[in-house]
């Protein structure tokens, strides 16, 4: 069968023929992938600046964005059945005893460093026709959202965050009606973030460089956001200018603007890292000043990435709010759909928002 | 009466005759002071770096870490009687209706920033004589504590911070027998911290400059923390040489050290900060490695300064604790006892710990 492989020996990423799975036994699941979403992680596995084949290969299957179909199942199969759509988490814990939070199952949280990850670290992906799986890793998805799906898993990024966000937020008096939050970045990241934020009514705020005359500044005004573009606010401004924020989502990778955007974050805010930056040079920041404000102004600065299986049902949930709400512009993200061929073209690059591989129907 | 206060207009610390307070009314309550300490916040105001008299005054009347007992109450109190040993707490909510921390009675997390905090900001201090107080700003202290009791306003700084620690871990499956602590600093606000961290049952470390056969390094030993000396393991190499800590308690308020030591931060660590350094230049900080660690390693940064009620009585009950389990270590932070008179002197500096100003007992 057909699937998507990076080669980091001989530097290749290319179609390969993957020998098609044997029939499946105990909990597993045969899954008929249908979808699959394409992200920067996975440009920078194309790049070969990321990513690790499973120990016993000489390459890696892309892919963790998936939306499949259930076709057959192990005898103790309970959890989902055949005909079910699904999407898969992504990450596996770590095989040591001594990993709390691997042992609980979170799929989250390893001490260790040694999960596995599935498409990008010591394990293949989902860029293939067929994938065997644990039912236990599976999220069933109703049918009414099967356009639109592929997106759960990127969402999860945004819905962990929320739920980080309700959980450290018991720490203090917490009123969410009255929440502004900001979204630093408008690429997919920093556009699901945003309407995750819009579906828990936070008065939502998007902030990047395209001008406010542009179709993604459009983009985002039609699910109920702010636009507030760099070309009219320079960031250091933008607390002063727009209002200081309770939520900043960082969602551009780069840190010297995601340090700077700090200064716009109010009293007991949170500010959230989302981007996964590559190592350059030190920047000259005024931690004096950053850290008199964490202190005083009870800030809070943390990281999300990968998510949870109760993130993922809580993106579902959200995507499904946004479906109601603004289903056009959950739509509109998705902006390229190409068959599995032409998946080694679009890791080099390619415009619009979301590019989605197509499998199966 | 006799009462310590700082005149800003004149930049004069002295003694000041005030007026004895009137009888009390309603559910307010009389107080003759017996003890209040000295930190460093005090000896900014006495530098007239900090520190707001209230509005219809040309000066401040200092102190805020107080030690009282109840003389006289007013019809209406409930919660105090005659000859109680009670601690008042520190901050006063701010006056807007939009201020939804203020209206929860947190007595923390305003948004406004127009709260006032009695001997630091708009508010007169504990420095004198006799005070009045509302009964709700009152804990009332065991006798058993009496000798140590001034010490839980410093404290309540630490059992704050504990206090959210357990709040914000709940995000994570977090196992507390298993938490490496670290306070950086070995000042008050170190000592306590770290001490705080031992009555919470982890394993506690403290790292400054002093060397390890240093009478402070003896301290932190006798209490059973372990003492880290800068002289022998630099900064940067402490998480390697001595390894990550699921928490990193920041008591040195000098901004350059504390962002240095976020190195050595493990996988779901917390850092607080508890310092507000003075403004200086930018520093050069390695921001790309800092938001990936905190990104891939679900790193969280706050700020803690000022405590609620409720922190103050952890606060206490911490004492408790650590009165039974390291006596002697307590009464040796306790280096300076002095009237009320030589408190102009202290505020210039004094070696030893922490400075207490005996009003009466």
């Amino acid at each position: 069968m057909h699937a998507v492989a990076v080669f980091p020996g001989t530097r290749e990423v290319r179609l390969v023929d993957s020998p098609e799975p044997r029939p499946v036994t105990g909990s597993q699941v045969l899954l008929k992938v249908l979808e699959v979403g394409i992200c920067g992680t996975d440009r920078e596995i194309g790049a070969f600046e990321y990513g690790t084949p499973p120990p016993d290969s000489d390459h890696l299957i892309l892919g963790h964005e998936a939306l499949a179909k259930v076709v057959a199942t192990g005898p103790d199969v309970t959890l989902v059945r055949e005909g079910d759509l699904v999407v898969p988490t992504v990450r596996r814990p770590c095989p040591h005893a001594r990993c709390h939070p691997c042992r609980a199952e979170r799929q989250d949280f390893c001490v260790t460093g040694d999960f596995r990850e599935r498409g990008i670290k010591a394990a293949h992906g989902f860029l293939q026709e067929w994938v065997v799986e644990e039912e236990g890793h599976l999220v069933v998805v109703p049918r009414q959202l099967s356009d639109v799906a592929v997106l759960v898993e990127p969402l999860s990024v945004a819905a962990k965050a929320a739920e980080q966000v309700q959980a450290i937020q018991r720490r203090l008096p917490w009123e969410r009606a009255r929440v502004r939050a900001l979204a630093l970045g408008a690429g997919p990241v920093g556009l699901l973030g945003a309407m995750s934020m819009v579906v828990n009514h936070f008065d939502t705020f998007v902030y990047s460089l395209e001008p406010a005359a542009s179709e993604r500044a459009n983009l985002i005004r039609s699910f109920g956001a702010t636009y507030v573009s760099g070309q009219d606010v320079p960031l250091g401004e933008l607390g002063k200018k727009v209002g200081t924020f309770d939520i900043i989502y960082e969602a551009v990778g780069v840190s010297k603007v995601a340090f700077a955007a700090i200064d716009a974050l109010g009293p007991n805010g949170l500010f959230i890292f989302t981007g996964i930056p590559a190592h350059g040079g030190p920047n000259p920041v005024d931690t004096d000043t950053l850290m008199r404000n964490i202190v005083l102004r009870n800030q809070l600065l943390l990281g999300t990435v990968n998510a949870s299986r109760s993130a993922y049902e809580l993106a579902l949930r959200e995507l499904e709010q946004a479906m109601f709400l603004f289903p056009q512009s959950v739509r509109a993200l998705m902006t390229h759909r190409v068959p599995i061929q032409e998946t080694p073209a679009l890791l080099k690059g390619a415009g619009g928002i979301k590019q989605v591989v197509q499998l199966a129907s």
